[in-house]
């Protein structure tokens, strides 16, 4: 085994080319046995094993940069700079992290988890370089399908034309999480098919010299031909026009045809696009068939791939799934809209059922945002189907082209509240703070999935405009489903339990956390109120006055950020109201990046557990009572 | 004169192409003459004279739908749209909108401001259109500026693949509102010049039958050489690989030609891409020569392009410019970053002192953003120059590039709180509402333009991760500018004025505001105390502490969303400490989007002016006299 011996990088250059080729089979058993423990992203790193190893034989980590896009194709990469052993702890708490880290190693040079950023961040490192008079290399490992997100193209767009030296390495697996879809991915298809265009440049040379000898006017022309030949040999011409020097395609799992290509990439000026054909989950059968359950899985039987993850209640997302094929069966002018995540998002069951009515536009969620404006404007009804954590990049469009056009939009905000195991990049935490000020939009979030259905018929019957419900990454709560799909009174509260000492408003799964802490307090005498705060905007705002009028404290609990969310729109209510004796206490997400480990332990590091709601309404109840009392006495 | 009796689009119809080209020159002398009163987009409109006649000749507006990047470019159309007897009010209080505005017409089917949104606009509307099983056309104009936003690109890709029914005309002025960058301007030049290729189809043809007949092996070479020559023939070999037909260049002030050719586009089916080539501020002398003028001007002198505007004190935006370069020089590591605004972001004089240090990325606000963070990560000190309605592009590169790798990237946020004429697309009125939830981030705002220059040596002393000020789209206010910079402490707030009865607490130009308010309220008694809070996050915990102890009453004025701002920090901050008596009014801008008009009609229209806050004050003593005296005493 070669493998163990394996700690740091330059290590590798010793190796000869056979060598390698033996280690990376090494780290494929490494990789499936290993996430058959810890689940994770199999296929793309499974995909690209030769590809990280000829990279670090023929760079010089961390000196040169390498940037690898979305980063969770880099466990190679951390195989291979000593982070071996903690394999078992991958995605786990305190544990390595599912994408690059900075704080795990000098070898990770740029965090991501959202996809297309590698490309502007390469160019940044360069231009550093050059300033500071440096000559390191610097690196970006895309693939395909990150490549159709608009600021990749941003980027290609200056990289082209500063032509600074970086090499971008497209990693072209014909897909990103779901079969890519897109002008580009078919221009890339064309040229992993047109091979026979590289085979026919000595054919075509040879061609060239039968054409006879031309003088005068057409000479010009003549030379014209012969210029425009290089789009026939050089298959990238996209590439080309925009200013990179195009290399491949290269098989990406030959180890001595991709150090070759490298080699050769170092010896041009300015910007190179080196094309590497890949195939995700290669040398493991089931991966290799199933692309869907091979991007990122679960815990799963070694010998099927089969998931080990116990079936619990069906998922929101899956809710979400079966209720719109109702909704589409009832009204034609439903479509859904996804930016890359058919599955994620549980729309393949619609998708099967209207076709028609399904579009998945690839990594795109600003385009998708302002599609959804210009479809409602239409006549139609758009679900805008999206993690909140990349709804983030449609903000402006969200401002811009759906509310301030009022357009009726309606958004199924899928990952609302954190996320486990995937970490601080895609927690849904931010989505109600950037979306509640801006004009025209309602939000909503159901305490269970049967409420999401009622939401999804109330959103489906609302067209005053935009509107949301976001629902989180976890199993449903088991409740019973009604089958009449019911239209909830925008802005309308539930109040679920009454009590006279104090009140919690939650939304989302946190309804239940309040209604178990009120249960516990119950044994203690306390009366504990819960409110469903299902709509984030507008607010009920006859229950906010009634809940004020009691007189008694409340806290407002929610998995999202404390700054800027509900508990921050019932303070602004008050103070709107001049109603200064609510005594509102906030429960929120605190100002930090929370990082990877199940949802459970972010909960608890983060305070919003049954657990810390009592603990709060206790010590509610020792400070305040001297306060509460003479202020409600006066 | 024919113009005057144009009040329809389908009045057009039955003029010769002579007459379209004499309406095209009185439509000129229109514009000239109405903006040296109010201003507007002169040069952008002077170019598309020509373009916006031929497409209401030879499509059905509002059946057919004229879709405008961005909208400013549409003088045209309104005129030809019933729209010329209101030009004198264009961009005014209830005036004329300068971009499209669909309750202005029937034939304004899609509001823009912020570009690049009119691709995915024009895919909704196909699609909508085929769902719907109607035949209309869908036509997008779009600048090449435009074009290298992201989102564009996510469009094309899109578009390119589905192939449905659309046109897109790519209005080529070489420029957008700097002269453009990026790659795919370069390619764009490249097409303009090599007219030849045009010129050169039919001797290529000739050529073509020279080549000897060949059998065999190299017949498919042969093929492949014919096939080639397409790229030869055909310009625009990009769009064409992305799946468009293109067609063009053409010369877009020839009304012949652009009527032929979208005649030749109405016959292909799929995506059809018109390269029109246009020259901004065509027919006015001083608009083609002086581009940066010739974008968005102020009322000026018909001869010459003269400004008449007044000479006042040099604007926050000018400040800053010429701030950074003193800074520049003090730094070698700080490096200005635009998204194509390096003019109005007042950075020409920090370019010409510092060309390798000043990058204009193109419209590109989301690479601008992650470029800026890369190079924090090398080293440098990165300003992202930007107004703050084009930063709600870079939303989720702020949360995920910059704040999360809590890079020290600095922001300069210009255009921050209301923009006057632009109206309601480009309002500033939502950065802090959507930045100060982000973990990591400092953001401060200036009370004037020299304490601006101490918040810009704070930012580039502060080297603890992001750090942002905001500053207005006006004149300074004419202070007294120290020559020596300091180092404001973070999260310290100023008590401008000491009071015993109300404070205000106040951020920006709104500082003036509360002062005026102060000086008006204490000759009837009332002393009012005045706070600048300069620092929007981290607050400044130890004055807010004070003020509540003090226990009066509290405004919190800011020109910026009410929801989720300053106001909503400062109230979590009192319910964070559990003080209940701090009695804090919230006076920002209100749930809606606020239209075109003056800055102090914009402040009259949303309650943030000096009377506003004096009334307020005044009915707070009225009201809480009695409400306040008895929480007090008891």
């Amino acid at each position: 085994m070669l493998l163990p011996q394996i700690n740091d990088p330059q290590q590798l250059k010793s190796l000869s080319v056979e060598e390698l080729a033996t280690l990376a089979e090494e780290i494929r058993r490494f990789l499936i046995e290993k996430l058959t423990a810890t689940g994770g992203h199999l296929g793309s790193n499974l995909g690209v094993v030769e590809l990280t190893l000829a990279l670090h034989y023929c760079y010089d980590s961390p000196r040169d940069k390498m940037i690898y896009d979305v980063g969770h194709q880099a466990y190679v990469h951390k195989i291979l700079t000593g982070r071996q052993d903690r394999f078992d702890t991958l995605r786990k708490k305190d544990g390595l992290c599912g994408f690059v880290k900075r704080s795990e190693s000098e070898h990770d040079v740029w965090e991501a988890g959202h996809s297309s950023t590698s490309l502007s961040a390469a160019m940044g490192m360069a231009m550093a370089r050059d300033l500071k008079g440096e000559d390191n290399k610097v690196i970006a490992v895309i693939g395909d399908g990150a490549l159709t997100g608009g600021m990749a193209f941003e980027a290609l767009n200056h990289i082209g034309h500063e032509r600074r030296k970086l090499m971008v390495i497209l990693n072209d697996n014909e897909m990103s999480i779901a079969p890519n879809v897109g002008a580009m991915h078919n221009y890339l298809s064309k040229i992993r098919s047109d091979r026979h265009y590289l085979r026919a440049k000595d054919e075509v040379e040879g061609l060239l010299k039968k054409i006879p000898a031309i003088g005068g006017r057409l000479a010009k022309t003549a030379q014209n031909v012969k210029d425009s030949l290089k789009y026939m040999m050089v298959p990238g011409v996209l590439f080309e026009e925009l200013g990179f020097t195009y290399l491949g395609p290269v098989d990406g799992h030959d180890m001595e045809k991709l150090i070759d290509t490298f080699h050769q990439a170092d010896n041009v000026s300015g910007p190179v696009l080196v094309h590497v054909l890949t195939t995700k989950g290669k040398g493991y059968k089931p991966a290799e068939t199933d692309f869907y359950k091979s991007h990122a899985i679960s815990p799963y039987k070694i010998e099927s791939g089969q998931s080990l993850k116990a079936v619990g209640n069906p998922m929101y997302t899956e809710v979400f799934g079966q209720t719109l094929i109702e909704l589409g069966r009832e009204d034609k002018r439903l479509i859904a809209v996804t930016p890359a995540m058919p599955g994620g998002s549980g729309l393949f069951p619609f998708a099967k059922e209207f076709p028609d009515r399904m579009i998945d536009v690839g990594i795109a969620e600003q385009h998708a945002a302002t599609l959804c404006a210009a479809l409602a404007m239409e006549g139609m009804k758009p679900v805008y189907a999206v993690y909140s954590t990349f709804m983030q990049r449609a903000y402006d469009q969200i401002v811009h082209d759906i509310c301030r056009h009022n357009a009726n939009v309606m958004f199924a905000i899928d990952r609302a509240g954190f996320v486990g195991a995937d970490g601080e990049t895609h927690q849904g935490v931010y989505d109600i703070a950037f979306m509640r000020h801006i004009p025209n939009m309602v939000m909503m979030m159901p305490k269970d999935e049967n409420e999401l259905r009622h939401m999804m018929k109330t959103a489906l019957e609302y067209n005053d405009g935009p509107i949301a419900y976001r629902y989180p990454r976890i199993d449903g709560t088991g409740v019973d489903m009604d089958t009449e799909l019911q239209v909830l009174p925008i802005g309308s509260w539930e109040r679920l339990r009454p009590g006279d000492d104090y009140a919690v408003l939650a939304c989302g799964p946190m309804v239940q956390v309040a209604e178990e802490a009120a249960e516990q307090l119950k044994r203690e005498g306390i009366q504990l109120s819960v409110v469903n705060a299902r709509f984030l905007k507008p607010l009920d705002s006859s229950m906010l006055l009634d809940l004020a009028h009691a007189g008694t404290g409340m806290i407002v609990l929610e998995e999202a950020s404390q700054a800027g969310s509900l508990g921050s729109a019932v303070l602004e209510f008050y103070a709107e109201h001049e109603i200064y004796d609510a005594r509102v206490h906030l429960m929120g997400v605190p100002d930090i990046f929370v990082e990877h480990g199940s949802i459970k332990e972010q909960r608890q590091q983060t305070g919003l557990t049954v657990e810390a709601v009592v603990s709060r309404i206790k010590t509610m109840k020792a400070s305040s009572s001297f306060a509460y009392k003479t202020t409600s006495t006066s």
